[in-house]
């Protein structure tokens, strides 16, 4: 394979900058990195040279000649790999990460990473056919659980995938770099990109859904922490005691507020007689979920409204503790599911602004991520962009 | 005042590596900071004749030509200033933050900033005169409190210093550039400069004692957050209800496990029968200090040992959040008490590794600081020395 990366400092600041801001002249790029006339000549020509930057028409004029606009070659082509809990979803980007196509489908994780990985390496391939990319310069992959040196470890989501080497198997599959993190660092990495996380240097992303975990960007990098598990949030304990959790202790943030916490809490209530709507639903369908949860809440159902409020009330006292600490720009919340997401901002900031360091939250917005799924693609991309387009 | 400072980003790397490893023969910082050997020449005699770097012997030979050491010149002078909640502490220091001479006496922060200022500065130019120092290089000031901007903000231990302009008021005062920080981030950075932090690109410093903090490094900076009070968690909600706090909140984590927490659980202990040691202190004294609480508890007193146990398990408590969240590679614990130092460690242990992720712990040693009090004196000399030793 090809490797399509910088050769040196200056050529990766250039097209990150391309990457980041998209098509830019001649005298911007200048400008913006500081880089002299000649360096900055000698670089563009070499990725010119390289295949990896084009020209892209003219620049409107600033007076003087016209200059033309450069931006990332259309040879530059990234896939992203989302792993969830019950579905793999895939993505083909160009070089500032558009989604050029992308499709999905339901899958078993549980049956282990052979099949999973064989079938998203397909998925891959269609779409490269259909779009007929030649090569591609990287692969990202999101996995629902902890992840350290390209592969998952202690995953409770991902039980037959403990240590599988799923970032040699993609790069091999695939014949390009391959980077793999965990879901929550993979969407924070999407927001920074293509969110409102663009406008800010230091930001938490907090994720919610069947797994609760944080991606940190200090400074404008994802930060990992010295084992790669920072953010890791999902099994802190809320007390001594609690309804058990998927990992075998009580009381974890999860299992209180992650989305089976939910299920449980709604099952009881329906079975308690203390929601007629939740109730209903149980005997029409003999199990509920989460949509089920976010429809009662929003008809109105007080139990349900109650479950839910109780969970952000729970997650915001944790945020309470991460934001003193952390002392962030923004919060971004993700993975609200439709119709519960302005329940559970509404509770989480109640808290976070009563209890919190007013020094530190004084101005920090919390808001609901308006990404949607697009942001696991887009950040994985980015994860594969971040490695490629640095220099050698 | 003549500014002694660095001229470029080589000239920085080249002194802050001297102030940090000492004397090196030009071979090694050549090999160490990767310059070529023109570069070198060029950037270190600017430096010689700046004044800033100077000879030092001869290096050990490596079998050809013997070399000669550099050093940081003797001209570069750091003043540290220690602002606690009763007691002012100044120093002098050399290029690689030795403490040259300290001093140090009882203040009454709570009159204001102007006379703690007034005497600081006293201290420090009585200290220049007994050393002779004709100019200082930078001076680092440590405050009990919040700090932004170079001011103490919202501090509870210094009411009178809101937004008084702290930085600016020394460096008039003594003629140099002056820098301000809170008392847990500069305790941090003595801790890098000189303790176990040196080994470690990231680690969380626990402050305890009166004021509770934290001060990040990250990839090997000090990390301050977006508005500067990262790390404050000394107003962490433990519960919804518990002690009154000096802040005016209910059961804050400082309430329960800074000083004045452990004296009215004390006090509680000793009015209410559970302590024969503590009631005949207090009976003697009419109040009760942390060290009367060490040495009941190291005398074997159940009650005293309870109360710092129940304090240590719940700052515990809060280090598993952090712990998760942020991944460090070590956590220091300093500013406890002469006495309580093992038994608040042996609890905080307990808790850290029985209920954080065993990611995030596996391997993450939790320890006493071993610099006691020198820590903020290096660590606010090391607070100038970074700023002066960037490029102008």
């Amino acid at each position: 394979m090809t490797l399509v990366r910088p050769e040196n400092p200056q050529q990766a600041r250039l097209v990150r900058l391309l990457r980041d801001d998209g098509p830019r002249s001649r005298v911007e790029l200048g400008d913006i990195l500081g880089l002299s006339r000649s360096t900055l000549t000698t670089e563009l020509d070499r990725l010119v040279a390289r295949g990896l930057v084009e020209t892209a028409g003219q620049a409107a004029s600033r007076g003087g000649r016209r200059s033309s606009l450069l931006r990332l070659a259309g040879r530059v082509r990234f896939a992203s790999v989302v792993v969830a809990a019950d579905r793999i979803s895939v993505a083909l980007t160009d070089g500032e990460l558009n989604v050029l196509a992308e499709t999905g489908e339901p899958a078993d994780v549980r049956g282990g990473p052979e099949p999973v990985i064989a079938r998203a390496v397909e998925l891959v391939e269609k779409l490269r056919a259909e779009l007929g990319v030649a090569e591609l310069t990287g692969v990202g992959i999101a996995l629902p659980g902890p992840v350290d040196g390209g592969a998952s470890v202690a995953p409770a989501v991902l039980p037959g995938w403990q240590r599988f080497p799923v970032r040699d198997a993609f790069a091999t599959e695939l014949g390009c770099p391959a980077l793999v993190d965990n879901d929550a660092n993979v969407l924070a990495l999407g927001e920074q990109h293509a969110g409102i996380g663009r406008t800010f240097d230091d930001f938490l992303y907090l994720k919610l859904g069947t797994a609760i975990g944080c991606g940190l960007v200090l400074s404008g990098s994802l930060y990992r922490g010295a084992t790669s598990s920072a953010g890791d949030i999902a099994h802190l304990p809320l007390g001594e005691d609690g309804p058990v959790c998927a990992c075998g202790e009580f009381g974890c943030l999860e299992a209180y507020c992650g989305d089976a916490g939910l299920i449980r809490a709604a099952s009881a209530a329906a079975r308690g007689g203390r929601s007629e709507l939740l109730a209903a639903r149980l005997a029409e369908t003999g199990t509920l979920t989460v949509p089920d949860i976010a429809s009662a809440a929003t008809a109105g159902d007080p139990a349900a409204q109650a479950l839910v409020r109780d969970a952000a009330r729970r997650v915001g006292r944790v945020l309470v503790g991460l934001v003193s600490f952390f002392n962030p720009g923004i919060v971004v919340i993700g993975g609200a599911p439709d119709g519960l997401g302005h329940i559970l901002l509404s509770e989480i900031r109640g808290v976070v602004y009563r209890r919190s360091a007013p020094l530190a939250t004084g101005t920090m917005p919390v808001v609901l991520s308006d990404l949607a799924d697009r942001a696991a693609l887009v950040g994985a991309a980015r994860l594969a962009s971040d490695h490629v387009f640095t220099s050698g």
